[in-house]
């Protein structure tokens, strides 16, 4: 990689206008120079992204999952960097939980510094991009397959390299992305990973069973999604209010368990990469360990309290930070946040649990997004970020 | 987990004396009380203590070994919390790139929160822990062993209940560790790790044929690792010098890539846990991939430059962080040192890439205790460190 080997969404996007007007919600617009309008206008697309992933997108992931789980796979590795590694941490999740798989996240440098060639044969290997473009993933996912794992792409571009190498490819289909901070990707690439791993619950074993356009369980439960997320984003002002609370902050830790940990990754790297706040993620019982010392009064600490299992582990966590007076603003359930100084509840009933990171993470998008106004810089701008990172 | 089931250092140690007077090596020393006495001779002890893994831990790994490679593992699974996770890592790099087995680091949420029981025949998966007390460890430990792995503890303390409901044990035989920070476990974990992949190596497919207490290749390659341990510990001075550089920081960022990123991740637990400043770790090719807007002259940063592989792959990142003009501080071989504003230069010269983080930690575990008694804290005292963390 050389410095100029980075092309930053800003040289492609120039001349294009934004393709939708949904920033023109927020009161604060000026006209087409203001600053985060590419990212406004990309986390209020979500809804409809959502929409089109349950209506398009869902019958090709069924036919990829059912050809998947013929080949019986024992074990699964996720491949991605970046926001994309937190949606295949989400996944890992739903792969250990839902369907019983061992499931590992890749240190790229294995394959692509170090040569190494693992024995890959009854594994399936997934990897998450949404350019599919970086030469390492790439390279990574070429050596997979010659390995002899099962390998699948899924990225927001069907013409990409990395669907290219791949024996799958699953298309997220979120529209061309110009923020460079990446919102409705992560959204789209929870989604399409949902819908993979239960319709691969489904499939499993009998796959030849199944009637082509038949409703599986994991379309049913997710066909709320794009409503109650049209709803969560409506609430810019509650959202606005909590960004000043972090104007000053130097600092600020998140917190969670279980499927709500990759929406702390998720959102820290959202608050770093767009306000430069040093936002530190850790996994409840991790914290607990060592980085609590840092908590007090000096580091306000947001908890992301999946209501369900995840949430329950982390309420002795909870519980210590109160003890300890630390700042705790809750993303949750009503009666998650009214136990913490502020926070912003979440439409938590009647949503499976593992579903509720793609609700959770929206408002965290839109803090950061408002936090960074509020500290007037131009979260479309981030100074330096590559939209393709060329490591390899 | 409640508040009072955590037991601090503290209250074990109080009546007991440090068992070495190697803390009064630094000039600093003023008695009994002086602050970060217990972490200072537990640094000192590191030589020691990876002499004995050598001479006493090394057959019985190899036993060990001998036995688990008759069982032909295909996957490994690797579960740790805090500084041991980053120990795990460590492994998770040798497995892959010198042993060819696809590996992964378990969400240990899965088993204990969400009840997943994933078919882990054909398995191994290994427990890293200091104490061996954590309830959750143990439980996930034990679930893996009915869900058919074959499970392995590392830990200090072979009378604990991870290495009872273990299949096999590998004690790191550090001695009691008093101070709250981790230092001279982490080591003591790394090259009983490295011992154990080595001997897989070696002993897969054809245990039979090895001869008893023969020397292997790991064993040769580690003999000089306790004289130059000792080498790099006696440079106080010269790690004081770069902590004076710190002493004010805000935020500090550590970067690597390959073996040397688990050594980026423990430095940035270990300065978070004794000094408190937010100090994020990121592998080289995800810095680039958004944080590195937090970098140019806000965040110091340091890397660890493997002398190897790894430390290529780095090579472009830390072009583009002096371009930047970062504040960058290298620790690595002489050369690489040279290229930097500062750094440490470490003894490289004929040490295998995959031994030299035994090393790299050294002058990382010194800096935070320096850098935390420049600001006038006790490196012995983080606020609510737990030793044993309890979290179910």
């Amino acid at each position: 990689m050389s410095g100029d080997a980075n092309r930053t969404a800003n040289d492609t996007s120039a001349a294009q206008a934004p393709a939708s007007a949904a920033g023109a919600a927020t009161p604060r617009s000026v006209g087409d120079e203001r600053p985060g309008r590419f990212m406004a206008a990309e986390m209020a697309e979500q809804p409809d992204v959502l929409r089109r992933i349950l209506a398009e997108g869902a019958p090709r992931i069924r036919t990829v999952a059912e050809q998947i789980a013929v080949r019986r796979p024992r074990f699964v590795l996720l491949t991605a960097r970046g926001t994309s590694d937190n949606a295949a941490l989400y996944a890992k999740y739903l792969f250990e939980v839902r369907l019983g798989k061992p499931c590992g996240l890749t240190s790229m440098s294995t394959t692509t510094a170090y040569g190494a060639r693992p024995d890959l044969r009854d594994c399936l290997v997934i990897t998450v991009s949404q350019s599919g473009g970086s030469p390492d993933l790439v390279a990574s996912t070429r050596a997979a397959r010659e390995a002899g794992a099962i390998t699948l792409a899924v990225t927001n571009n069907a013409e990409s390299a990395l669907a290219g190498v791949s024996e799958f490819h699953i298309d997220v289909l979120a529209g061309p992305e110009r923020a460079l901070p990446a919102t409705k990707t992560y959204t789209a690439e929870l989604l399409a990973l949902y819908l993979f791993v239960e319709d691969l619950r489904a499939g499993g074993g009998r796959p030849g069973l199944r009637v082509p356009g038949d409703l599986v369980a994991g379309d049913l439960a997710a066909k709320a999604l794009p409503d109650l997320a049209a709803s969560v984003l409506a609430r810019h002002d509650e959202v606005r209010a909590l960004a000043a609370r972090y104007r000053f902050a130097e600092r600020m830790v998140l917190t969670s368990r279980g499927y709500g940990y990759p929406t702390a990754k998720e959102a820290a790297l959202k608050l770093m990469e767009t306000s430069y706040i040093p936002a530190l993620s850790y996994s409840g019982a991790d914290l607990l360990h060592g980085p609590l010392a840092m908590v007090d009064n000096i580091s306000p600490v947001i908890a992301i309290v999946t209501d369900g299992r995840g949430g329950q582990a982390l309420r002795p966590v909870l519980e210590r930070l109160r003890d300890r007076g630390a700042d705790l603003v809750v993303i949750g359930s009503h009666a998650e946040v009214g136990r913490a100084a502020a926070g912003f509840a979440l439409p938590t009933d009647g949503v499976a649990e593992e579903l509720q990171p793609i609700l959770e993470i929206l408002p965290l998008q839109r803090l950061a997004y408002e936090v960074t106004l509020a500290r007037g810089q131009d979260p479309d701008a981030p100074r330096s970020l590559a939209k393709v990172t060329e490591t390899r």
